[in-house]
């Protein structure tokens, strides 16, 4: 293992954790950290902080006045302070030994001259004292494998979803803070927030993720690169074991100028990051639910075997919208086999073209959840069929046969579905969406949402026979 | 008043409703139809035919074994029965006076020659009985003034709220069927389903939308245009007075394939599409939820001055975004006046910036939702803003405030916002998007959605400006 995974294992798996900072905050601050480190049930020891907190417990922890003064090792320390005590801290964090801090403390920067100072000032003394700095102005980690949860900021849920999408970037904004991950069903091995990038940077969390087991797909915002040549070359490497996906802002000249006073950082121009991207095999997104709805697909569905597209549907004009995102990402629309194109028009005439429009089945026919679901298998299983989108009619409710189905071909026939759960009836489609999402099936709310994300596995799986053709080539 | 918008009075307020079709089905249905207009409360007559049934009474409805034994006059037809029997039925209602027929049976120009030949004997004889069609292949109308949906599907809800979008397009796609609209609080005037547009095209319900006092904003889906030359001649008077945004689907060879089997239309190349529209002050939305997201802003907000734009934000890396989606959209970010940077950077150093994050604010201040209001005030108050992005974080709850701050900005400065309810936390943005919504400040779920919804309003305001220019000039 190389000395910066191992540095970052303290970071995602740390055995003990101190909170530096504020015990008073009603909404932010330590006491706010240990509360959730608690109810999500983090594994390993935690400690508190603080020379001015009247008790030496708070909940279940124990409160020193300095880190010096636990008597245990300390792997992780966050800090929550004014910026002004941060390297005395960090200097403090060094002498006991703590391997690795994340400094949720902002001002640095981002923020002014004086800011930029103290946080070169920071990295010299952790350098110095071996160890590593997540942040500062960053919210941290998540790492559901060891219920480790470092938010600052009160949140209503105690639950993330373990699974194999890593979530990391330059805010907070992608992170649990933000979304209710456990409710949108994602599956999630590790969430980062960069934050300014003072030490630990985009680089090594790319290389850490990219060696974790536990990852199967990189999700990654960021608004600047720091070592280009070096991030890509490591990327060209990830992108053959697993998808990079990234969501890249800051792309136009007034974006780069926020995002300078965001996180410090200064961004390139776009094209420049869209062809060198392009070349190391990396997915770009254009927004965060596109970030999320590639990464669904690309963790829980088999990769399609080509670019052939089924559409079986309950609305003709929203398979006419399916057909047009199909040409849009590359795909094609398949050409049944005449077997099945027999099959189909046996079931009900007209049904034997692809999209497959079961609507007018529907007005005509009694027994419609029986067709419908004959239909999608008919057409999931004929060979010229590489992928399939299916849309879901708010009426067609054989839930239980259809995931039987889905789970089926997945398994067997090894082809990667994608469904658009249609129409806007959010609290019906909502449990729907969960009972399938449940099942590994991913659920789009756009039907060309859910035709993109196929067609972005397609060109996952382009780029991995093309990367590692050349590589061994 | 036109013949044609007379004539579509009578299929959008009609007196009396006579249902012809099967009424035993248990979700779709000429029963089905009875069910929902006497749920949604139509205000005027409903009969049933059906020489089979069994009763002479359908709920509280009559039921006649023809359309010729009804005693009273009859305005609206919806017919639902197989196809082999329509041109007999509209032989009927046209000898009993009726003055429009909605048919919602398919299987014509759609389905095969023998379909085509059908839904041309039909035309004739609606021409010489001069009455006007709604189809074949539609899922009808919903005037929300008199309470009218003709829904032949069943529906889980009876509230559609009045307003001023009116939807129509070539799928029931875009009407209550898929779209649960009282829960999107959508305030909608009418919707209409077009389906095959034997008779009554989209330059009809065009012309009749346009005239219409109730509608202020006409979204429309189209997979073919008709008449170009008169669509868009129409469309350039239209504009003038409300905006007219366009869901073009079957924009690729392949979709456009896939619309010819589903309403038997035929489109053109999607370019020319681009530039006509262009010319005639067409709006184009990509997507169903752009075209709803356009027409919120669109109807209940006032149009921007110019394109100047203010974003507050609770998170660095969404005001990036932000920012990006703003320039992509032709919107540029204001540069506020010295009196308004003085005022925000006294409330919170760093503050004075566009987009105004207050993120590090809230880690560092206790009473953040006066900052917040404050902060928004400050903004939106600057004369030089023209419009308004505002990303409510989750935690920012001060939402009676927020309605009164934002209500006072619409209606004494006259200056349009959208909202980014920050976070997929559902249950809770679900509950303060409503509050926001009700009070008709449009919330978008997407900060890109957000921004672009405030650029097409801008654009619409140069399209009414440069129109009514060369009308004048």
């Amino acid at each position: 293992m190389s000395d910066s995974r191992k540095d970052l294992d303290y970071l995602f798996c740390p055995r003990s954790i101190a909170v530096i900072g504020s015990l008073t905050g009603s909404w932010f601050g330590g006491n706010i950290q240990i509360k959730q480190l608690l109810g999500f049930g983090f594994t390993g020891k935690i400690y508190a902080i603080n020379p001015l907190f009247e008790s030496d417990k708070l909940q279940r922890v124990k409160v020193y006045p300095s880190i010096g003064q636990v008597p245990q090792e300390v792997d992780l320390a966050l800090i929550m302070t004014s910026r002004n005590v941060v390297p005395q801290l960090v200097q403090e964090c060094g002498e006991k030994g703590v391997k690795a801090v994340i400094i949720v403390s902002d001002g640095f920067a981002e923020r002014d001259e004086e800011g930029a100072m103290l946080q070169k000032e920071i990295v010299g003394i952790a350098k110095s004292k071996n160890l590593r700095i997540l942040g500062p102005n960053t919210v941290g980690v998540v790492n559901t494998a060891v219920n480790l949860v470092t938010m600052p900021y009160l949140m209503e849920y105690m639950n993330i979803r373990e699974g194999s999408i890593a979530i990391c970037g330059q805010t907070g904004n992608i992170g649990p803070q933000a979304s209710a991950l456990q409710e949108l069903r994602y599956g999630i091995s590790k969430i980062c927030d960069f934050g300014n990038k003072a030490d630990i940077s985009e680089l090594d969390i790319l290389d850490y993720l990219g060696n974790d087991p536990k990852t199967k797909v990189i999700a990654m915002h960021l608004e600047d690169v720091k070592d280009g040549r070096r991030f890509l070359a490591k990327a060209k490497e990830v992108v053959l074991s697993k998808p990079v996906l990234v969501l890249k802002s800051g792309r136009t000249e007034e974006g780069a100028k926020a995002a300078a006073s965001h996180t410090g950082s200064l961004a390139g121009k776009d094209e420049v990051y869209d062809s060198a991207f392009r070349q190391a095999g990396i997915i770009r997104a254009d927004t965060i639910t596109e970030l999320l709805n590639f990464a669904k697909t690309l963790a829980y569905q088999p990769l399609p075997r080509g670019n052939k597209l089924a559409i079986v549907t309950g609305t003709g004009g929203g398979g006419v919208m399916g057909v047009d995102a199909a040409v849009r990402i590359g795909l094609e629309m398949a050409r049944f086999s005449e077997k099945t194109r027999e099959r189909l028009a046996q079931l009900f005439p007209g049904l034997e073209n692809n999209p497959v429009d079961i609507g007018p089945a529907m007005a005509a026919r009694r027994n419609i959840r029986a067709l419908h679901q004959e239909a999608i298998r008919n057409v999931i299983e004929d060979e010229n069929v590489d992928c399939a989108v299916i849309i879901l009619p708010r009426l067609m409710t054989g839930i239980e046969t259809s995931i039987e189905i889905f789970r089926d071909v997945k398994e067997r026939l090894s082809k990667p579905i994608a469904i658009w759960d249609f129409g806007l009836d959010r609290p019906h489609t909502n449990e729907r969406t969960q009972r399938l999402e449940d099942a590994d099936i991913p659920v789009y709310s756009e039907i060309e949402d859910a035709v993109k994300a196929l067609g972005i596995a397609y060109r996952y799986s382009q780029i991995r026979s093309r990367t590692s053709q050349s590589a061994t080539g």
